[in-house]
């Protein structure tokens, strides 16, 4: 019988709260890392609100700090990027030969990056569409949606089959998640709704229902995510066109809502700008394709960020 | 002797109370519509509070509609642009057989929709360069600059000499005016200070020192600079990009300042989005030319003007 994998979850808000919680209360050895409300996470365990039943795991394995855990078999990150520096110190003593990293995360160049800082380390990504945000320590509130998709950078170290075991420990906790062949289209797929949406709701304070109802900004986010097609195409990630219309009226069903950069912004956080919108430019770029709307978007958002972050 | 040209300036705010006052200080004949706190005006006339000296003149010529005016030889027009569907209409009682209309307004293609809705009609635009506002009703506060810069609409009826007798009576006056071969190049030309910084200071709610001091913004500034100059380029218009670095240290010595769109969103009046984004927009997307950062901008800008529009 095939051994069972381990798990360290790294953050405990609203998608490492929810993925880590799924494999637990299904029964997987997860070890969560909290940083802010340790105690209280320590004491009263994990609660999950959730669209799909509520449940509750009044233990957890938990550490305040990753030099506590002992290595393990997966790392989920479900940390925020901003955090990404201090990531390759956080992730060494959780590793052995053949650990998975797999970010839960968003934006572009992350898993290189990682990569870079820690050769040999085997890496994945992946792309959670999900609604849920941390109420307090240990308590999250899942309101929509939930599956997630994942795939290996390339030319990372072989992982053998731990990818698929993942997926299959999740799919098995009730989670829908599936493995994809390309994590850069992965990315950039998703990159097409974050990037009209989560820049829009902080520049123009406002929320994505909002966004779907003006004809000027409607239009706007259908040439934002247009321009990400460019940005993914020079990048060697072809998506049609169809796809734009598919996250357009998706939105349109959508609750009106927050993205995670506008929640950042309310709670005067620093917001996700590299990943989402630094990133990716970089990256087109450097195969010689501007995106100037996107462009825009990101000098607008770096203005709002630096408002509040020189103020502390 | 040359007979002396009759003047009347529509609209007695922030600039045509300024030009208007300076030619009648000087003996001019101008007669003023005044359309708001009309018999305050007639009372007590015209303050005009001036960095180069104050000065008050205590009975001016006024009417509150144009309809109980005379014709005139010049017609000032001094109104904000988000009136200009009316202008045709409150025009026509001031016109005569050569009568000149001169529209000291900011952007592109009015004075082209004028000569339109009137044809036969001579048409000129002027541009001012001046940091001025309402105070109150026949008061006006003069803070910086204030010189003037006129140019004939292409293939406008012949309007003799009369513009370089404006310009004359103007400089007579004290103010610096000085006639321009082409009118295009003059209406660019102030677009490219006024797209930048009338745009983001009202979606990021901010001033122009702030958005110099970031160089996320600052940097944002430029390209929206040298996008105009692509967009004056397809129109035939030529700005060499030294007029750029001009431009941003010229805002660089500025005392801290909210551009004319900004008091307009401050007071949830209608902005004069057309004149500086869309109708610029339209003149270069006829000649081929995209300017994306430019149409980025123009979108956020109506959603932000839709959001207190539509609640009155």
């Amino acid at each position: 019988m095939k051994k069972e994998l381990t798990y360290a979850v790294i953050g405990t808000g609203a998608l490492g709260g929810y993925y880590g919680g799924m494999l637990a209360r299904a029964g997987k050895d997860v070890r969560f890392q909290v940083r802010t409300g340790y105690e209280t996470v320590k004491k009263e365990g994990l609660f999950v609100e959730s669209c799909d039943g509520d449940f509750r795991l009044p233990r957890i394995a938990c550490c305040q700090k990753t030099s506590e855990m002992e290595p393990v078999d997966v790392v989920l990150v479900c940390l925020k990027t901003t955090a990404n520096d201090l990531l390759p110190e956080m992730l060494k003593p959780l590793l052995k030969k053949d650990t998975l990293v797999v970010l839960v995360q968003n934006g572009l160049l992350f898993e290189e990056e990682l990569s870079a800082a820690l050769p040999g380390t085997a890496v994945a990504g992946a792309s959670a569409f999900i609604c849920s945000f941390k109420v307090a320590p240990g308590h999250i509130r899942h309101c929509d949606f939930g599956h997630i998709s994942m795939a290996l950078l390339k030319n990372t170290p072989a992982a053998g089959g731990i990818l698929e075991t993942v997926c299959a420990d999740l799919s098995a906790s009730g989670v829908r998640a599936e493995r994809e062949p390309d994590l850069a289209a992965l990315r950039w797929r998703k990159l097409v709704w974050n990037i009209p949406y989560n820049g829009m709701t902080v520049v123009l304070e406002t929320s994505t229902d909002k966004i779907m109802r003006d004809p000027a900004t409607r239009s706007l986010a259908k040439d934002l995510m247009l321009e990400t097609l460019l940005g993914a195409s020079a990048c060697g990630v072809s998506i049609g066109e169809d796809f734009v219309e598919k996250m357009l009226a998706y939105t349109d069903t959508m609750v009106p809502y927050a993205p995670s950069m506008k929640l950042d912004y309310d709670a005067k956080r620093p917001m996700e700008i590299k990943g989402i919108y630094s990133n990716p430019l970089k990256a087109a770029l450097e195969k010689g394709t501007d995106l100037p709307k996107i462009r825009t978007l990101e000098r607008l958002l770096y203005f709002k960020q630096n408002e509040y972050l020189k103020e502390s």
